[in-house]
């Protein structure tokens, strides 16, 4: 099957986000053409490198809920990867239509665009949470089953699903990534973004939704977007279904405490109990990764190095 | 956690067709206040009940793609059971829009609705199309990974995805079903419909899709309607998940040479050839049933008794 194709252009939606634009320098690096399109919700200009990679890089302001705007950008590529959507679980509790709207139909939109336009691969990045609470640690790839617990985590499914239809529809070669908590410098979200913003704001007090016992794998974005390129590469698909992530946990009590003591150590740390941190949250998170290791990757960093790398970098940008 | 409710109106979204249609008469059969959406695309009014049944059945026309009717529709009552969908799977590769808009979207704007008029129960229609090309037979619940192979099994694994993005965000009790081939008089579609259909157009001659060696699981309607209702009634939600079958097989090509015999023994039949029907299509499908015979229900007729049935229904009508 068709696979990652540098020698055409490559589309990244979500370009301009904390994964996407570390995907897009390391293709910009690999001498590929590349084609942004983010809607700038959440990512940013200035993840995008500037300068000399103009010539290589072009940058579409697109909304993927747009059909026509996307096929337009789609146009002439030879591989997509798809990673634009609502990157935060809690805010689709609030809003119900938002991950149906930039997740499913986003990626409907997506794939519409890459079947009328013949691009032979399209590559999509999901997540743990289609494992909904699983019984089965690590967890692997052919786990069932699948009910998840968000809004979020449902259009994760439903986009796997959709890749999946296209894939033996249609005759596109996909792979789908299932990604465990990625961090890194270029995030906007999630809980150490969060331990430092609500720090910033109060820096006597750190609130952590739930008990702190909720225990997940890190991997750090560069770690993510080496293996998401390792299986675009050597996957052999139609659907070649990818954990990422790390071998070990670190709590967010760990957390807590590291993110409180890398701005001086005063903050005292609130709990609001629950085992869960929010509607949605999935409190225990493990992913068997033995299936992308045997494609010869390796994280580079476990779980308590990308923390603590990551923790590190945040503390010298709010210092 | 909140199960069927017969005191209170209960919805059954496409519950002028095939299947919902015989759900109906049960339900007002057990005394239920009942209201039917559909937009009669494939249901019928005729196979509704009419005359004695006037004060307890309502019938609305209603496109499950507008979020306000379906809000209308919905509110005030205990119980849905959302069944409206694109009924035909090889429509929606001629036209990848259909089962995204009326089945996803469809089902996100049932849920929707249902969370907004505070209904705590929803029981859902979808199918062994969500376990794509599974290795084990009889296929479990809990088989994993899920690749859909139709826009259509797409639409079903997505909106399975968010009735348990609902069930645990928002504290709905739901049921999945998810069905083998369900056949039976009332039925507008299918392979048993179609190859009537055929020898209606020319009857020297039968085209099956497909070597004929397709096997599957047949289901009565009234057999399925039974289990519907013991899984709603019996279940512990947040997400009950059941497979509906039967424990035996029938083959196309059996299925083909039984039609023939019923229409004189004179056809030839002509295979297309090839081990798929079409794209998308399941060659092979068993279920396993265990879960709901463990509530205690047994179909009461088994695949073959359920096609030859069947047969001589459609055969009677087409005479």
């Amino acid at each position: 099957m068709a696979r990652l194709d540098l020698q055409r252009p490559v589309v990244v939606t979500g370009g301009a986000g904390a994964i996407g634009s570390v995907l897009v320098r390391e293709l910009l690096a690999k001498g590929a053409e590349v084609r942004v399109l983010d809607n700038f919700s959440s990512g940013r200009a200035d993840h995008l490198p500037g300068g000399g990679h103009a010539a290589h890089l072009s940058v579409h302001r697109v909304d993927i809920r747009h059909q026509p705007e996307v096929a337009r950008a789609v146009r002439g590529a030879g591989s997509v990867f798809h990673l634009a959507a609502n990157p935060d679980i809690r805010l689709g509790t609030e809003e119900p239509s938002l991950d149906l709207e930039h997740g499913t139909v986003g990626t409907f939109h997506v794939l519409e665009a890459a079947r009328r336009a013949e691009v032979p691969f399209v590559a999509f990045s999901s997540s743990s949470v289609v494992y909904g609470l699983p019984d089965t640690f690590p967890t692997p790839e052919d786990y069932g089953p699948l009910i998840p617990q968000s809004l979020y985590g449902a259009s994760k499914l439903a986009s796997e699903a959709l890749l999946g239809a296209y894939a033996h529809t249609y005759g596109l070669a996909t792979t789908i990534y299932r990604f465990a908590n990625i961090i890194g410098p270029t995030m906007t979200h999630g809980v150490i973004f969060d331990f430092f913003e609500k720090l910033r704001a109060d820096p006597a007090r750190l609130e952590v939704l739930g008990d702190g016992r909720q225990s997940k794998s890190w991997l750090r974005t560069e770690d993510c977007v080496s293996a998401m390129l390792v299986a675009a590469e050597k996957g052999r698909g139609p659907v070649d279904v990818y954990n990422l992530g790390t071998d070990d946990q670190v709590s967010v009590k760990e957390i807590a405490e590291k993110v409180v003591a890398a701005r001086g150590g005063t903050a005292r740390i609130e709990y609001t109990g629950g085992h869960q941190g929010w509607a949605g949250d999935i409190p225990v998170q493990l992913l068997d990764i033995a299936r992308i290791r045997g494609l010869g990757w390796a994280p580079r960093w476990n779980s308590r190095e990308a923390v603590d790398r990551t923790i590190t970098e945040l503390a010298a940008r709010s210092a």
